[in-house]
């Protein structure tokens, strides 16, 4: 929220609506038994978490926009908006990976609806126009790439290249949108918000170590993401010595342990992180002919991600020609680090400091979708938006 | 063969007949498209396997024998024969792995069978009875374990148990033999050979690399198979410091290296080797929870082979202690070296010699199923068994 509008009124957060909100949101595909909720985009049981998010839109009497990816927007009008003025924006998503749990998107866009409750209880009309937002398939299990909603928004991804999406089911995302009823008219990115905020449940453990109740993101790290394949030869395990083999498998093992030797030297600025690994013909005795993994790198600071991904590329030159194989390294993603917005910040910062919560600087490991807000090179237009968040 | 025969009489092997059934066996299953042939246990192309084998068997007017487990015996009765007279045996197997080399097994039963066909082309009754034997199920593919045929038939699995296995495709081995028409009469084990010799073709690099012609094996390396499971947490990439990771996918990988350190360490006698490994979640940006893999230890000396496993276990306390995943490792199969009969390995030695082939005295690396023949403890009548065979 804006540095001046608790000087101006006092609309108070309604904790109890929010916490009964999110429970309730969180029952839409419920697995009793693995536990969660499966939500993923564009479902039936997705479609109804939209419509109970729209109709506590209407409750508040904000007016719901939805535009043709099917981000789905709540406006409450400031008094002073003319139709020119950009909006104070906050929000997340309510897709879900399978059997998630309750807090990740949901808070963010239930935590929006709780601060345009807090004006609509108060009887306030805020001064400038608060925008509430639920972005379509941010989580990118059924139609890739993830933070789509988002991305479209930004002009990242062109919205026919979007609807177009073949899903691993074989659907079309465009079908299944209109299917649901969430194919709107507005077009994306139409409304440029003023300031953008989004709460967000942690993901990481360093606030519960430390016993902090919130961390205030100062910037996100750079992500460096790619995918090696290993091709050695397949021989057997009894009869060939160790000095003949070319073991595709041990490749991706020494890679591994390298990575971590990595990580350590960074003195903790740099992760490194193997998610993916598999070989083949994955049989008790046969040596690995081919090995596949994924290297997900992290860190801060552009410089030491350049200069992490430059040891890595040594590294994996050095290995293959020690132990024969060929090897090729894809990538798979690259986003430079980013730095939200000081003053923002700042505000943030000082607003928990006020309200007694404990708080914390961070970083922000995770993707979110304020990152494709942020992200530089997208056109000037987005260049100056003052992004921030409230991520664990 | 037994030392003896060459000097009794002047059977040639008639060379371009085994060449040629290799190449007729070799095209039963045969897949143009991604190469060699398919022949699983029990499948129609394999009976059409069998079938053409004693179709052949029976062309040299050898007895034919079936047993209940479905291995099929040719035999040439010696004249001296009173149906007491323990047998000179030879053979292997035809059933093949997916898009199998043609040499596999089939050398081995077709070479046994050449041997019958230079007696009967000379005209002379063998000295000793001549047996020889394709096993069924040797690689187990469909029905585990593999080396199924000979270990029934030297006793180590009842015939009862191994019909009723139940295959990667739901059947049962028993119904699908008697479909085939391969369900025999008699009692594996019933007639135990005086001398098992089998040829087979080398599946390690060492001849080909001292250009040497043939390997005379006179020992067999102990094996020792294990699976271990890692447990850590599954945490994000980008929010999980380092020193806070249990990851189980590094883990796996400390394994890998830390088991060609074992091998480097063991100036070549210990081959270790991974070849199933598989991470969980596996997930690009998520720290592997669970990760599975195999070892495969290998060494002709036993009190070696032990330091190795040993070492290992001494390693695994160590660094899932130092990475704070719990662990367990299955013990999958093990069995002891074993030394053939010096005896007949000297005779094939001094053959070699004599017909002016390279040799090279070798350690097999693979299992065959001479060592099912050859494994000690199995029971007083396989204990003096002097078991050998021209294994690369």
């Amino acid at each position: 929220m804006s540095n001046s509008q608790p000087n101006e009124s006092c609309p108070r957060l309604d904790g109890a609506t929010l916490l009964r909100q999110l429970r309730e949101l969180g029952e839409i595909g419920a697995d009793p038994e693995a536990g969660g909720r499966t939500r993923i985009a564009l479902t039936d049981d997705e479609k109804t978490g939209r419509d109970l998010v729209v109709r506590w839109m209407r409750e508040l009497e904000l007016e719901v926009v939805v535009d043709r990816i099917g981000n789905v927007f709540g406006v409450l009008r400031s008094g002073r908006d003319d139709g020119t003025q950009a909006p104070f924006m906050m929000g997340s998503h309510i897709d879900t990976v399978t059997n998630a749990g309750g807090l990740d998107g949901c808070y963010g866009v239930l935590a929006g609806l709780a601060v345009a409750r807090a004006y609509r209880d108060a009887g306030v009309i805020p001064a400038r126009t608060i925008m509430v937002g639920a972005f379509t398939n941010e989580e990118g299990i059924r139609y890739q790439p993830d933070m789509m909603g988002s991305l479209v928004y930004a002009g990242g991804l062109s919205v026919d290249a979007a609807l177009d999406t073949t899903g691993t089911d074989g659907t079309r995302l465009g079908d299944e949108l209109a299917r649901i009823g969430y194919g709107g008219d507005m077009e994306p990115g139409a409304i440029v918000p003023h300031d953008y905020v989004e709460l967000h449940i942690k993901q990481g453990p360093i606030l519960e170590a430390e016993g902090v109740q919130i961390g205030v993101v100062e910037n996100l790290q750079g992500i460096s993401w790619q995918q090696v394949t290993i091709q050695g030869n397949a021989n057997h395990a009894g009869t060939t010595p160790t000095h003949l083999r070319h073991d595709a498998g041990l490749v991706a093992a020494s890679i591994v342990t390298f990575l971590r030797e990595l990580a350590l030297s960074s003195g903790g600025t740099t992760l490194a992180t193997v998610g993916c690994l598999s070989v083949q013909p994955n049989v008790i005795n046969v040596i690995p002919r081919r090995a596949t993994l994924t290297i997900d790198l992290r860190d801060p600071d552009e410089q030491r991600l350049k200069q992490a991904e430059q040891r890595l590329a040594g590294f994996l030159e050095e290995v293959a020609q020690r132990e024969g194989v060929k090897m090729t390294a894809e990538r798979l993603a690259r986003f430079e680090p980013f730095v939200f917005d000081a003053d923002l910040v700042a505000a943030i910062e000082a607003l928990a400091k006020r309200f007694g919560v404990t708080n914390l600087r961070r970083t922000s490991g995770g993707g979110k979708h304020t990152q494709k807000f942020a992200l530089p090179g997208r056109g000037g237009q987005w260049a100056g938006w003052p992004c921030g968040g409230w991520l664990g």
